[in-house]
């Protein structure tokens, strides 16, 4: 029984939260991480912390993709582990929505998961070798009232995860979705003493994501979902 | 116990098959029936059969849904029963797939989904009254291998439907979602004697779309799945 | 296009509701209906009403499942359509069930739908023909707290009407599963003018029975679920 | 971020394949097992090489699991993590299958999965520490023809858990259910070297069902699928 043993993260959509935990796990665990988001000055501390490298990429832009992943083949980093976070919502009764950025959420939520996952997939699949971890929420599997285009955007990555986890997988590739069912704690967050660990922290989500990736290829996850213990569902 | 009454159908993404079903069955029921497709001109054997009206409309172009609900207002011939059938897809190794096809199959399959259920949604919500129906396939609850892009739209117009029947349905809106899993018999198609049936008759279809449009409030149904007696699910 | 043509029905597990009401509907379209319970003195009026046929029978028995469809039979009266409606509960902290009320609880909301499943696929198998149709509830899909034993009983109905549709369906053996999403109006109840209709109709209900029941087999429907359009999901 | 701590193992329904495992993985973690099976002979082995204590117990009799907790206690081996594997199942066409062997896979896969929960949960809740794990399998989401009582069975268990998991997770115990979707390789098994890994290693189970017990309270997962890479789903 042998876990899969990966060297180089890519972790896209990185913000300040799961991004964050995911990155230093990984570090701690001895793999090398790339961060990509439009904004790379954002992620200046964590590099400057964890000695992880910024990559500047709009994952919703066919070009931009294709950039970032050439500019870690150059960097000799194609990752073994890629894991797509970028989300956008708008929300709002039906009648009031912008078509704009509706199609936005669309884009960032799902196509661009798409475009990353095929430059991932393109790279791994001559290996044999390699995971693909897709972060969803509550919305992924349940659309709610005003909500349609999260809703939309979810429910097409979860769509997306199903369809390369029953083609990657016989080829080697590891293809895991987490449904993220509930509030994530952000940094300055102090928990109500009454109500303690009632967000999700991100460090113990990353903790499982990590524990995902070291599953022997005979007993692989596609799905799993996280949720605080006094979260209602 | 009062089954709604519907006078005026829109059918979007009108093609030979359900939506011929679907307009030839609702003429029949005395409905006022619009369809609507990118090319007019396929559809004027069916206006002519059923003196339905021909509408062309790219729904995923946000200009042309605005102008295509202008035109119905226009014309007296608001919908309070919106059918979305249009959908695109591309299919493939993920590595081979196409970036714009992908993206052209999510936004007719889903984005264009949103754009129709919005127009129709503003004119029925002051009347508290209206059926939005949304034709989803086996793709919509499954992701299949090396059909990503089909998956992604489907589910997105999953999670888009669900959303809506949540927000539409307490304001007297009926939203359903069809999961059509299986092929649909064309125009020629001959059954093999061995196995008749063995594909979903667009009439057939047509028939449930009917009762679920008939179905009194107190009892809805967001969702149903339609298949073929001998297909394997 | 052919509907299925059904002569007689048998209703497991009859009650004042929605047995009631599929019994008055199914006999309005011309079905000889029979009705089943362990107290037939309750159904008297019912088939006063209808002209129905009362038969005792605890359905969790498979003596008495057996004796009822002998007697059937002996009144050659096999029905082609079987109806089981029967369940029992019982509720609170798992810590304070009666283990006892618990087995009771699966015992006649699932083992009784099996015998009574068997017993009815019996005589369909050799003509080819017939309906089985299983009433479920919002615990068939979700395990609420402080219900496990309804959330038991009624998962195993739903597991069961799965497996017979896989089984039966392509032996022209129609299996349908209901989940009546919501609290179903009894017979003295008078809506609140401020949010009416927000009970099931046990008559809307059945009129989708009804509907399921008359699909042609190129398009059927294995599971659908029914709820008040102001009943949150 | 705390990962919870336990000390006392009880795994019920113990055999050769995952129950072992587990018992070894526990061990090694510095928990006190018990393993508790009808024939506790052929756990001899198992006790002697690990240190595990084996109780005898038949899980579907209440009289039987109430003495089976009544002796921990006695033992001062109250468990705070209790995993119940054991299943009984029967197939064959519907209309073949003997109901008293139905009616006996319902009671070893369900209701004993219930007694066992209930004496668990009642020593665990006054500490508010605890977790409940079950053991379900392709048959808990999937009811395949010809295998009605194994999926009346898990879909029972799986109901059961998910409504503990509602019940208990805010009273601090941990409930989760695994689908093992797939064989478990049995002791003897050489794997064909042109599909290597293509069933279920028990110990890369196993290792998933600790690193659930690991998770932190802000990050519960109640239900996760486990198959292996090769696996069509």
């Amino acid at each position: 029984m042998a876990s899969p043993s990966y060297t180089s993260a890519l972790i896209v959509g990185a913000g300040q939260g799961l991004s964050a935990s995911l990155t230093r796990l990984l570090r701690q665990e001895g793999l090398a991480v790339a961060v990509a988001a439009r904004d790379t000055a954002k992620l200046a501390p964590l590099c400057a912390e964890t000695g992880a490298h910024a990559y500047g990429c709009d994952a919703q832009a066919e070009v931009e993709v294709q950039r970032l992943f050439a500019g870690l083949d150059r960097d000799r980093n194609a990752p073994d582990v890629v894991i797509y976070n970028a989300s956008a919502r708008t929300r709002g009764p039906i009648a009031e929505l912008v078509p704009a950025e509706v199609q936005h959420a669309l884009q960032v939520s799902a196509f661009g998961a798409f475009l990353v996952a095929q430059q991932a997939a393109a790279r791994m699949l001559p290996k044999r070798h390699g995971a693909i971890l897709f972060t969803g929420a509550s919305a992924s599997v349940k659309g709610y009232a005003q909500s349609a285009p999260f809703a939309m955007g979810k429910f097409a990555l979860r769509g997306l995860a199903q369809s390369l986890a029953r083609e990657l997988a016989p080829q080697g590739i590891h293809v895991a979705h987490f449904v993220i069912d509930g509030g994530i704690r952000g940094p300055g967050h102090v928990d109500d003493p009454a109500k303690p660990n009632a967000l999700l922290d991100p460090d113990a989500i990353a903790l499982t994501y990590l524990n995902i990736l070291r599953q022997p290829r005979s007993a692989w996850t596609w799905e799993i979902e996280l949720r605080p213990w006094v979260e209602r569902f």
